[in-house]
């Protein structure tokens, strides 16, 4: 019961999140309302589409419309209230980070419940944080975040892997959920903070593109 | 039995169409035969694919292969036929609505008799009269026409909502698919006629891009 | 059994092979060790994933977590050692057509063994050798092999074809196997090494892009 409630809530949290990020990226293109609502809405519900498809489970949404009327609403709202911070950017980054986190663990505890290996819910808690948003990125005709050299994808990586571990060792479900989210969280937002990046490979000197 | 054909039917007709719209993509950028192949296939069963996929269905064409042979007959015809009429824009963008307005209601009136929700079976006329174009579009290097500000994918929205909401009063279902078809079409024509638009974002005077 | 073994095969050699032409294309745009496993991987497994979830079966390496860490021990391997052959482009072509010939047979395959009709075994054969290649295009940024004027697509089709043709004669399964993915090699290495392409679509003189 408890455990449900749980999963339900970082599913939903997440879903809000992400359509406010993607409904943002509308703004910034000055887009008419529907496209508010296909950016937000392929945002928000993006990620945990794949990782549904990919697991053989029904697609979340289509068992649940509640999901899908947010994504409307919450679109909506934004395209009337969009103009009211003083920087858009600064609330578009730091809400995909806390979406990141909220789906790394979310994908990754329904792929276990799914009876997935502890690899392949690693995999789905990346697939299902980073995938809403490389749709809004291709759509959005920006270049996909989750190949910059930013702390992206590896942010949701140890946040899924964290929470696979603690649960493996019996940790109580809300205790690794909780553990997960908080490290990919801060290592999403530190990243950020102290522009932390990943080394980049580096051609031999004189040889750069063959 | 009756029923059946009509679905059938709107199924085929969107198909072909959207198939021709696709090769006279392929035609525009001077491609080979396996270019308007692949551009006419993939526009032509791109939405219906989706949508079986989201509705966790068996995808049709895998049942049905006379769907592939006909893409694949249509391309090539195209292939041979392209240079015939005075505009082919023209004819693209005409076809193009055709098959958004039988999509819209098809794809609507598939997900109704699996089962979903009114909401679900409005968003899945969408997806399945866009999605094919929305492939179109980005293997074709074009920006999506969903996202511009063109009355395209709200009217597929309207003619799938219109069926649902006719189906839901119990209306005849031949009624209900011909008047939401007609719906989405005129409204799209409309649109493209008079250069209607939704009215767009606008971000602070003076903070344009924050 | 040794059916299993054929098809295991062809599998294992296509995944690995498509993992290291993904990763070389992230050595290429010299990612960081992320962008290496997310393009290995995307590449390696991604037709794969497209054709088991359009026949309906369960996605191979949610199955077999093996792929997945193959594919990550690969884009590292490949992240320490790219800078050792002269041309890593030259290997990335050669790597393609290779993992192009192998996926070509065994999507085929599967997709008889699903119960698939011949015309949907060839697509599969060829949605299986390309799309992995396709994504890797799309997020790398590159304009997709598929629609380029070479002999790409249809290599496929000419294996996938061959393959189903001779199964269809009853053929034993390792022969049809190895002369469908002969002809698929043969047909794109020649094609790379004569330049071969197909005629292509030519508009009426001064009508050029109507």
């Amino acid at each position: 019961m408890m455990f449900e409630t749980a999963t339900a809530t970082l599913d939903w949290l997440g879903v809000i999140v992400f359509t406010v990020a993607g409904a943002l990226v509308a703004s910034r293109k000055e887009m008419d309302f529907v496209g508010f609502a296909v950016l937000g809405t392929v945002t928000g519900v993006g990620g945990g589409t794949l990782r549904d498809l990919l697991l053989g489970l029904p697609v979340f949404w289509t068992q649940r419309p509640a999901y899908l009327l947010a994504c409307l609403v919450v679109s909506l709202a934004v395209f009337f209230v969009a103009h009211i911070p003083q920087s858009r950017y600064r609330y578009l980054v730091r809400l995909d980070a806390l979406g990141l986190a909220l789906f790394a663990v979310a994908g990754a505890e329904k792929a276990l419940e799914a009876g997935a290996s502890a690899l392949v819910a690693v995999v789905m808690g990346v697939v299902t944080a980073t995938f809403g948003g490389l749709l809004r990125d291709l759509l959005g005709g920006d270049s996909p975040k989750i190949l910059s050299r930013e702390i992206y994808a590896s942010a949701a990586g140890v946040g899924a892997a964290t929470f696979v571990f603690l649960t493996l060792l019996e940790a109580p479900r809300e205790l690794a959920l909780g553990v997960g989210f908080l490290f990919a969280l801060l290592l999403r937002g530190a990243s950020l903070r102290f522009e932390w990046t990943l080394p980049r490979y580096r051609p031999r000197p004189g040889v750069p593109y063959n």
